[in-house]
């Protein structure tokens, strides 16, 4: 049997260079030409008898959608043997409850087209928040892999004396993971909110932290609010400047320069989503999990 | 049994409020909210027991698709009781075959989509070439209505002793059931290709049309190019400045300004594309449709 065929969809080229030095398989281009009506054309390299990994993070889903179906549909008619997805970020997510009433439950949508069009998934710690397992929304074999072992490795290698910074209560559990794995010590802000304009965030034990570098850790940095407010807070409370450290570096509108701006020493993130930022490789963790599928799957 | 509800998809405004006032039916907007990382929120209005007729124009469809699917998926979680696709522009029609080796045949995974999401689907003209029908490719009751009438009627009302011409031979069957409704004369230009870079566009008997106002009519107006070429060769016969009617008003990038300026004497389109140049109401024809469909499906 020959070695699996990675479909690489554009922008995600970088990503794909760090896959291939972890997985034995050929590597190919999604070729898309966008018509000026606004249609896409999909082209794909020879797959038949092949197995196909497409890969593309789903940063911005709306506009990949469409594309990355065809593109599917179109292997499996093209005679692949299977297809599947690996998106080191998941999009839609987070919706994961219809918050007030008439809304979508978009996590369940996407989770059911993705699902009716590949045969397999494999992500990066897609946010489970109210789910607690890929399997209650998608119906393919899914496998989600940790970015935790090369975040705690990084921060052990690039970082003097860490201390590892959750920016709010929701982040404990992931950063005690994160710094068991390397004996890192750790710690979590806590907001108080006084009224609808006044929080305040305030730094347990402050005083045993004197001299450790803070090292922020969060899962997707979006509007990067959050790690904002946090490296305000640490700048108020005397603490050096932060490093910095998101897995999924979905970054919207100027919310990287802002990031910057507030301080931070240093913004490390997983090549989950192709940034200049990226500076974590998940994609020997990625590696694994995906041989796990393909025997399996 | 209540009326169905028509639920508008953002920029379809001007097309619900003309469908309105031919079908007995409520209105309700669905909302979308697009979020800095590029995901979006979609809400319902109330549709517990209700036929939900979703309208959106398919132009620029890819960006539409999962915002569109999310919308069909919440309809019937909220208890929908069918969820049918107004669509009066019906997008990918064009890639009907494989033109190149490893080329995705669009056509077909794309109905594939709406057919899995939708009950039933009502559009205005789709753009069959190769398909002769659009249950060759939509595995749900699909009607396609005609705009042939409204076209007709609009050019006996609008335009003096017109003359249909269309603007390549590809154009002739369409341009003559459009001219037999109202007994217009009509003709079609012919390409002489004399090399790739010289062809040269005529117009049988063009002694015979003179005095008359020539009407270019085509289904799809995109680049505009076939039309700007053929206006180009009407003015070069010596023919008074056309009226250029199309269909589908997609004009990608420049090509409205361009036509206009290639000296259209007026620019009138159906109103399956939302546009400045609508002005053909076709409206009559697809609640016919949809009233047959509602009956039947």
């Amino acid at each position: 049997m020959s070695a699996p065929l990675l479909l690489v969809y554009p922008g995600n080229e970088t990503l794909a260079d760090a896959l291939v030095a972890q997985l034995a398989c050929d590597v190919a281009a999604l070729a898309l030409h966008h018509f000026p009506d606004g249609e896409t054309l999909v082209t794909l390299p020879a797959v038949k008898d092949r197995e196909v990994l497409l890969l593309c993070s789903l940063d911005r889903p709306d506009a990949k959608l469409a594309p990355l179906l065809f593109a599917a549909d179109a292997a499996r008619d093209l005679g692949a043997t299977r297809v599947g997805l690996i998106a080191p970020y998941l999009a839609y997510m987070r919706q994961d409850r219809r918050f007030h009433p008439g809304e979508a439950v978009t996590s369940r949508s996407f989770a059911g087209v993705i699902s009716h069009h590949f045969d397999f998934l494999a992500t990066v710690d897609p946010h489970l928040h109210r789910y607690h397992d890929l399997a209650e929304i998608y119906s393919i074999p899914a496998r989600a892999v940790s970015s935790a072992a090369a975040i705690a490795a990084w921060i052990r290698r690039e970082v003097k004396q860490p201390l590892l910074v959750g920016p709010d209560e929701e982040s404990a559990q992931w950063i005690e993971a994160v710094a068991a794995l390397e004996g890192l010590p750790h710690t979590v802000l806590t907001k108080t909110r006084h009224d609808d304009f006044n929080v305040e965030v305030s730094l347990p034990d402050a005083g045993r932290w004197a001299g450790l570098t803070p090292v922020l850790v969060d899962d997707i940095v979006s509007s990067a609010h959050t790690m904002i407010a946090a490296a305000g807070s640490l700048k108020k409370m005397g603490l050096a400047a932060p490093v910095c450290v998101g897995v999924h570096a979905l970054f919207g509108g100027t919310a990287y320069a802002e990031l910057k701006a507030a301080g931070a020493a240093r913004i490390a993130t997983c090549n989950c989503v192709p940034h200049d930022s990226n500076a974590i490789d998940v994609m020997p963790a990625l590696a694994d999990g995906l041989a796990a599928l393909l025997k399996t799957a």
